[in-house]
């Protein structure tokens, strides 16, 4: 059982960047940046958004929820698609305005394409404008799915 | 010598999805997020933006240059640390809204602070309030470097 989340508000430099108080920043419109890992590998699998509520739920619940800017609400990471994060680690970057975390996915395909990374096309050698996969096989078809 | 860049404007979202033109959209305020991993060993050293010149000027040059929200200018990272990012890699991610750089650093130490990664504090385990290091050793002392 995790204790409450209680983020601290203490805001003064020293603490935000070399403190151990876990004081998260969100910006402007309530969000803070989050970059998700897979935790064996290490590769990134997504970039998503989270507010305070959602960062408070993926605590409680140790499971990822995110907030969809698109649809202005609460993202349960794998409520549709079974394909759930579990969080193994939560890290905070130098000014803590960007969060990290590494998940454990029992069913792979972090992406909704049913891609395992949402990062499955990168740009190609000596190119800066077309792409090529990196990712060819999908863990689903999105269509089974959604 | 790379092309010049020359980014697509198709935003159908099958080309933007699983396309092959790189078409990165910018958000409101002409910024795309950017998250740069060590090539070598694929860990996340930092969390950025880029505006349409800073990703044109890092295809250029193939370093990394970044937009820097606060300053409202272009920054090229390394400048003042000499500790630039040669890029190795640039990926998008589905809807081609995020930017992942894979990068060499011959200097390491991404951080400001002078660590390897920005993300050197993790919530302790267990708690949803303190943090512990996860990068006790710093590559350079800032007081040296800025």
């Amino acid at each position: 059982m995790m204790e409450p989340p209680n983020f601290s508000e203490r805001t003064d430099k020293e603490q935000v960047e070399l403190g151990l108080d876990f004081a998260p920043r969100f910006d402007e419109n309530g969000l803070i940046p989050c970059i998700t890992v897979e935790d064996e590998s290490g590769d990134v699998l997504m970039f998503a958004w989270m507010n305070q509520e959602a960062l408070q739920r993926t605590l409680e619940t140790g499971k990822a929820v995110y907030f969809s800017r698109r649809r202005k609400k609460l993202w349960i990471k794998g409520e549709t698609s079974g394909r759930i994060q579990l969080v193994q680690q939560i890290s905070v970057d130098c000014d803590q305005d960007t969060l990290l975390l590494r998940v454990l996915m029992k069913k792979e395909g972090a992406c909704h394409r049913g891609y395992r990374t949402c990062f499955y096309r990168k740009l190609k050698t000596g190119s800066t404008s077309e792409l090529e996969y990196t990712e060819p096989d999908r863990m689903f078809d999105p269509e089974d799915v959604y």
